[in-house]
């Protein structure tokens, strides 16, 4: 492979330039001729797909239905929640003609769905036969982003779901909150293999409009925090404003309870960040698109169609797995070899002039280059058990890496020192904004979580008051 | 049920108000608060998850993959293939701010995605290697509707896929072009249980920029046509104008050839069209959300406790299918019947004190409304059978009728006396655009397909000159 077709920096060296190249060459993701704005290719969106088919599934075992919301808001209907959505108010899109004719009234390009929602959800929901009411939309969002983008962490629109619902109990609400921060959870750690702490949002931090927010919070290899999805509790915040009431069993009128909930496509730039390397993407067998790719060793024409043939029998044998043969003529192995890398397939079968002879095929990991020569009956359970390991490996390997950079710190000016570094710092702190702020202005770092397993206090890092929290500060994407 | 909840017109006396009250009272669909767009609601979103997981996968059978591209299409962009774009101009939505700042250029929403696609894929495609590429979109496309507007079938915003492909030969882009309409004949025919006529689209109403386009036209009760999905042979119009490349095994330049095709929402509409009753919606079994529903039959306390435990019994013996326990405290037998029938479950199985006696259950069909007293021991077979008689009746039925309203004409006396009453006519065509124009005008009748199996010819229904073509008329939605 030729230098400018694979990955030219290091990760540690340049994680930023790193981060674009593999989203980019691995073939995952294109810019639009828009700025600000991304395409997802193929591969990239396969990936998506896993993450999507599988959280569609825990979403409907636990009592979720899709539905479907319009794109478009009209600007008075913004007007029934000011507060909320003042927050989006310099990011919004709007819609001003359509052809020719200048429209009578503004529309918003959605931003998130709750004002949409629950102008309907108020006609829909009547007695408390009508709860809980448990809707998700796989939709886009769009917000102008004015900093600086970055395909999949930050760009003006993305794929996610937001989930919306209403239930009859303050109690009911708060259960829904858990349910889904634990699917979420199961999503990003089992799937993804990705470690992550989980907690509240300070008020400083919550989704405008929620009564709390709480959430995954993640560690890229560059020290920063990746917040990879969030899971609200309205309340009665939106009930009230939109005029949610139900007839209860009492014969009464109540304000209904609301959640709302997402993740996105982030997800796919935090995998790559977590787990890829200098030679490209690495993916967790579970949602790779290809988990493993067989490439036959031709020199010339020896043995060339014995080998083409085993390639093939061993392509049918492993057809429960996502397996690609790369049978393609006008590469050599080793270009492909890096190819695959590149694009982060887990498993590599070599079968060459000499694994034929040996009645054995070389097994190549990607995330260790770990090689085995794997004899021909044992193939199949070979494939079942090494990507099993690969997929622990990675999150273990993360794991470790997390924990190693999360510093317990009780001095503010040690805080100070070791924040350039990267990674969590967790104190305590008295649950004052302005101390939060104070030190977001000094360091740029925020508090990601106060995480629910909380810890013995020692007074807050800032103004040695009382602590009341223990949380995880750092800078963050 | 009361009169208000239930259907209030007949279909055959007022087929318009009659289609709304179903899409609404059935729960498909919600008008949102913003005019000519619509909320596809849990029940009308499942049936269009059908659909689409049905459509998908065929689609990755046949070497197509998913993608994802942005909403927004920079105006500039648009200028590229001009004739294409200027069709859509008059119902393009314009942003042209974000935040409280101007854009430098004003955006398109999406209204297709042909030109933001070809834009990147003349990036992509650089050698015969890169082809065919086969790519597919799931999203939504928006035109804003000025003319009456009708839910599912006319809106301002649509689901749909819209697929795109590049090809390095004609005959490739011919064959995928049937590939495709052979796909949405499947789920058109073999799901939906709606029968087609497949064919060309002539020159004035096919797809703007394509070479031709072939649809599939369907009959709805009230005597209208449907266009339920195009496939477009784009030739190298596109190529041309973007720029579409590929080097040759030749070692030469050459543009390539395109295809691009869509199904929409608009099958939904359809299927209430097609199917539904006075008593509301008619669901084919392979598409309906909910296959059989399980009503108890309780009279005050009488073997109540016998009977729940036996509808549970049947519920579990069941679960291969999509099956509904109705078991809600607050309404009546005669009220769910109502319910299930108006929603269109394809199968009620009623079990009340004279079932568990004589160790047997009734089975109620929608399709027909035929009541049988089933076997315990036969249920589980007697369901599967039932469920494809109904898809078969419900097929054959509108096969039928679509055979009954196709009249073979050769006077234009004859056809417009005729039209009136719904319905296509066959009759013979001399391919000039100013004959079919004047019929448009004098009878509001289009030419919806060139059929592909064509019949010996008469001269021209309107100039009376050589016929070319056999034809079919009809007024359409």
């Amino acid at each position: 492979m030729s230098k400018d077709i694979g990955i030219t920096v290091k990760k540690n060296e340049n994680f930023s330039e790193w981060y674009t190249q593999v989203v980019l060459k691995a073939g995952l993701v294109d810019y639009a001729s828009l700025k600000g704005f991304i395409i997802l290719r193929p591969y990239g969106y396969s990936i998506w797909e896993s993450i999507k088919d599988t959280t569609d599934r825990m979403l409907k075992e636990t009592g979720h239905q899709n539905a479907f919301l319009p794109l478009l808001i009209p600007e008075s209907l913004l007007g029934k929640e000011l507060e909320h959505f003042e927050g989006f108010k310099p990011e919004v899109f709007w819609v001003t003609h359509s052809g020719n004719d200048k429209l009578s009234e503004r529309l918003a390009l959605r931003p998130t769905s709750e004002t949409l929602a629950y102008d309907v959800f108020s006609k829909w929901v009547r007695s408390y036969r009508d709860l809980p009411l448990k809707l998700n939309f796989w939709n886009t969002a769009l917000r102008a982003e004015i900093k600086a983008t970055k395909p999949l962490i930050r760009t003006s629109e993305f794929l996610w779901q937001e989930g919306h619902t209403v239930h009859t109990t303050e109690e009911e609400a708060k259960e829904e909150v858990m349910v889904i921060l634990k699917i979420y959870r199961e999503i990003v750690e089992n799937y993804l293999a990705i470690p992550v702490i989980i907690g509240y949002k300070s008020d400083k931090e919550k989704f405008v409009g929620a009564l709390y927010t709480t959430t995954l919070e993640a560690l890229m290899t560059d020290g920063k925090a990746l917040q990879v999805g969030t899971s609200h509790n309205l309340g009665q915040n939106f009930s009230k404003s939109f005029n949610i009431k139900y007839l209860g069993t009492d014969d009464k009128e109540h304000y209904a309870w609301q959640t709302s909930w997402g993740i996105s496509w982030r997800l796919i730039g935090g995998l790559v960040m977590v787990h890829g390397d200098d030679k490209g993407l690495v993916l967790p067998p579970r949602v790779a698109p290809i988990q493993l790719v067989i490439v036959p060793i031709l020199y010339g024409d020896k043995d060339k169609s014995a080998i083409l043939t085993r390639a093939i029998q061993i392509k049918d044998l492993l057809s429960d797995f996502r397996v690609y043969l790369d049978d393609r003529k006008e590469f050599t192995p080793g270009y492909k070899f890096n190819d695959w890398e590149m694009k982060g397939v887990p498993l590599r079968l070599e079968i060459g002039p000499k694994d034929l002879e040996k009645k054995s095929i070389m097994f190549v990991r990607r995330d260790t280059a770990e090689k085995t020569n794997v004899d021909n009956t044992e193939v199949k359970n070979k494939v079942e058990t090494i990507l099993q390991e690969i997929q622990n490996n990675l999150y273990i390997r993360a794991q470790e890496r997390f924990k190693k950079n999360i510093y317990s710190v009780n001095d503010y000016y040690k805080f100070k020192e070791i924040i350039d570094n990267g990674g969590f710092i967790q104190a305590s702190w008295c649950s004052n904004t302005e101390c939060e702020q104070k030190i977001k202005d000094e360091t740029g770092a925020d508090i990601r979580v106060i995480p629910f397993n909380q810890d013995s206090l020692s007074p807050c890092i800032y103004c040695k008051k009382e602590g009341k929290f223990i949380v995880y500060f750092a800078r963050s994407y």
